[in-house]
């Protein structure tokens, strides 16, 4: 399958490298990484060991690219303003485009400028970040769940889980994507933000009793707003809440991505972690007190930034 | 009027040293000053015109001061396991103690060591700093509303209020002292703890709309849980808050005591601006989950101080 990488951050270009290693052709849009992966190809450092492709189709224009089967979207949801634009010239008339973007608001903004019918979205569990120009770093995780924007089980979307499994990807489909981008919302919402406003990882969150408490709360006014957006099955409330908590506990010190956006000073992904959600609930008659807090917390501190 | 200063911090030398300079006898409990006290006295740098006190009575322990007719308490609130017995040596048969202390619970630590009836309470508006050992400096405001901590008005108040008015302080009565406390925490709970959290003076949290929506809506659940406290009158909810923003505004970027307080590493006051404004608000039935998200938050970054 011909593929297109849009966003070649450290998911792009670990999911393109793990595709292109199991046989797909991959054709990556790259910026920072462009001359550094011309010259020596990409290493991946991978928990699950390491390897080299010592050759990637590296373009610096999505004009250059043309158009592919498939768009893989990984950009960082604080240059969505771009992704229309980047995405266009990859589109032919059969082209799916499948967005591994965080948060809210990616298939849509895809949809209006090409169709709801071309879209597919996936939660990426994935714990990884970029190294040196040419070099990605696989940390953990990787697995991945992916369905149509416009719901249901598609051919096409169990061909991509197919794929993404044939390339040592975990990978499933999901019939009501909606649902799933809120259940990873009621993890990313409270750890991403407290991590980055804190600058604590998970494992000091949860070590201390009243922020424990406080993520549990952040979680259900989640689920509370989640519940509120027609889902085909409803979150379960504290079973899901306790899950992730469980699920978080194992975790090492981990420092969410938006922990290390902000100790980086990057920009975070609030519009599409925060702002899309509140509104969402907001529309709904949901009120998430605590969400708006962090929200209003973290926008401040966006102010720093150079 | 024989006066002890117990926390001799930047609040009790600056107003301690109003009254000596009125004719006022005061002893100085001190601890870091003590030696360049001693050796050349105290200068106070004011934005009302500097003095320098060339002799003051500084002391190491209570007990060398012995009994007074005031106590003036002005030690930092999370030095209260220390409060009583620095006081004790210094209670006689007839001594009154006046708390300048922040937040809330000092005023009944005190009455349950000594007695409700010598206990009076004392709202101050000051802005100060120390500086070197021997000066403190004093940056603007200063105003005092003091009150009975049984309540009611009684000429004991009246005279204390005369005192200081007569030293230069500008100094009010209050019927309602807890009203009073309350009154302050208003604008103590979101400027004192939103200022240590994100490390912002009050004209930046102000200028940045969300904050500023969210230092509305704290000081509502303020509001809202003093009002649940048997107040002579209640606190009137928006045009209290109003007014405290629109005071607050006319600050140029004052640094509460807590964002100075934690920027130098020491302990917070949360028990008596978070704590026990919480659980008094609990009692009553009344939620703050932005305060005690506030709270919670701070708390947190309370394991960072060595």
């Amino acid at each position: 399958m011909d593929i297109g990488v849009v966003g070649s951050g450290a998911l792009g270009l670990y999911y393109g490298a793990m595709l292109q290693r199991s046989g797909q052709s991959i054709r990556f849009l790259l910026r920072r990484d462009l001359q550094a992966i011309s010259d020596s190809g990409l290493l991946v450092h991978s928990v699950n060991g390491d390897f080299h492709l010592p050759k990637l189709a590296g373009f610096a224009t999505p004009q250059e690219i043309g158009p592919v089967d498939l768009v893989l979207v990984g950009l960082k949801t604080f240059a969505n303003q771009h992704l229309v634009d980047l995405v266009r010239p990859l589109v032919g008339k059969e082209t799916a485009i499948l967005t591994l973007q965080n948060g809210l608001g990616n298939e849509e903004l895809l949809a209006d400028a090409f169709g709801a019918k071309r879209i597919l979205g996936g939660i990426a569990f994935l714990c990884s970040n970029r190294g040196e120009p040419g070099e990605v770093h696989h940390l953990g995780e990787g697995r991945i769940r992916l369905g149509e924007f416009s719901g249901g089980l598609s051919e096409r979307s169990r061909q991509l889980a197919d794929m993404f499994q044939m390339a040592g990807v975990p990978c499933e489909t999901v019939d009501d994507l909606h649902k799933a981008r809120w259940e990873k919302l009621v993890w990313n919402i409270p750890f991403n933000g407290l991590s980055a406003l804190l600058n604590k990882d998970v494992t000091h969150l949860l070590s201390h009793p009243p922020t424990r408490q406080l993520v549990r709360e952040i979680m259900h006014e989640v689920i509370a707003g989640a519940n509120a957006q027609n889902l085909k099955e409803p979150i379960a409330g504290e079973e899901f809440s306790a899950r992730m908590i469980h699920f978080t506990d194992q975790m090492d010190h981990y420092r969410p991505s938006m922990m290390i956006d902000r100790a980086e000073q990057r920009p975070l992904e609030l519009e599409a972690i925060y702002a899309i959600p509140l509104q969402l609930a907001a529309t709904a008659g949901i009120s998430m007190p605590r969400i708006a807090m962090l929200y209003s917390l973290l926008a401040l501190g966006e102010g720093d930034r150079k």
